[in-house]
């Protein structure tokens, strides 16, 4: 499957770093949108994440978790769409994110 | 519940929180911390714990992961022994440590 990955920047799989996903795990609403991104089948836009912010917040929440690798942002037009990068997750730090989404 | 321990208040383990563990754990001294007390055998004092930081920075890391409930502090006379609390974050994380010290 190709996506498509505007002009948003994501790190490699081997550029994945324990500190920085520990920290953006660390955060309420992230998690929150980790569980909601591990929770869904199909594509959603960042606007129907369901969390108690403000849009501009919640932008800022899924640039953290894009910037440390934990999701993916595909840019259609003026839409965004995160998804949770699960496998390159699991295949660099293997278990860590089924221990948090099981917590 | 609060236990303490010496004078130090450690959380019960049904007071850890997904999100302080990982915030204690998303630090590069503290998980330097963690990662050396999951690999020694029997007790050892703070001060010998190998980090590049002061005694006061060691030792507020030390309470970070103190009051997240990673790491529990003895305390004898003025001496202070800390130890992972790999039992009760296996119990509440099942997974987590695991997969953090394996990275």
């Amino acid at each position: 499957m190709t996506h498509v990955v505007g002009e948003l920047e994501h790190p490699g799989v081997e550029d994945l770093d324990l500190v920085e996903v520990l920290q953006a795990l660390g955060d309420p609403v992230r998690l929150q949108i980790v569980r909601y991104l591990a929770s869904v089948d199909g594509r959603i836009a960042c606007h129907e994440i369901p969390i108690p912010v403000s849009k501009s917040t919640g932008s800022h929440h899924l640039k953290v978790l894009r910037e440390a690798g934990v999701v993916r942002t595909d840019v259609e037009g003026t839409r965004k769409y995160p998804t949770l990068r699960r496998d390159d997750l699991d295949a660099r730090f293997p278990g860590l994110l089924d221990s948090v989404l099981g917590a």
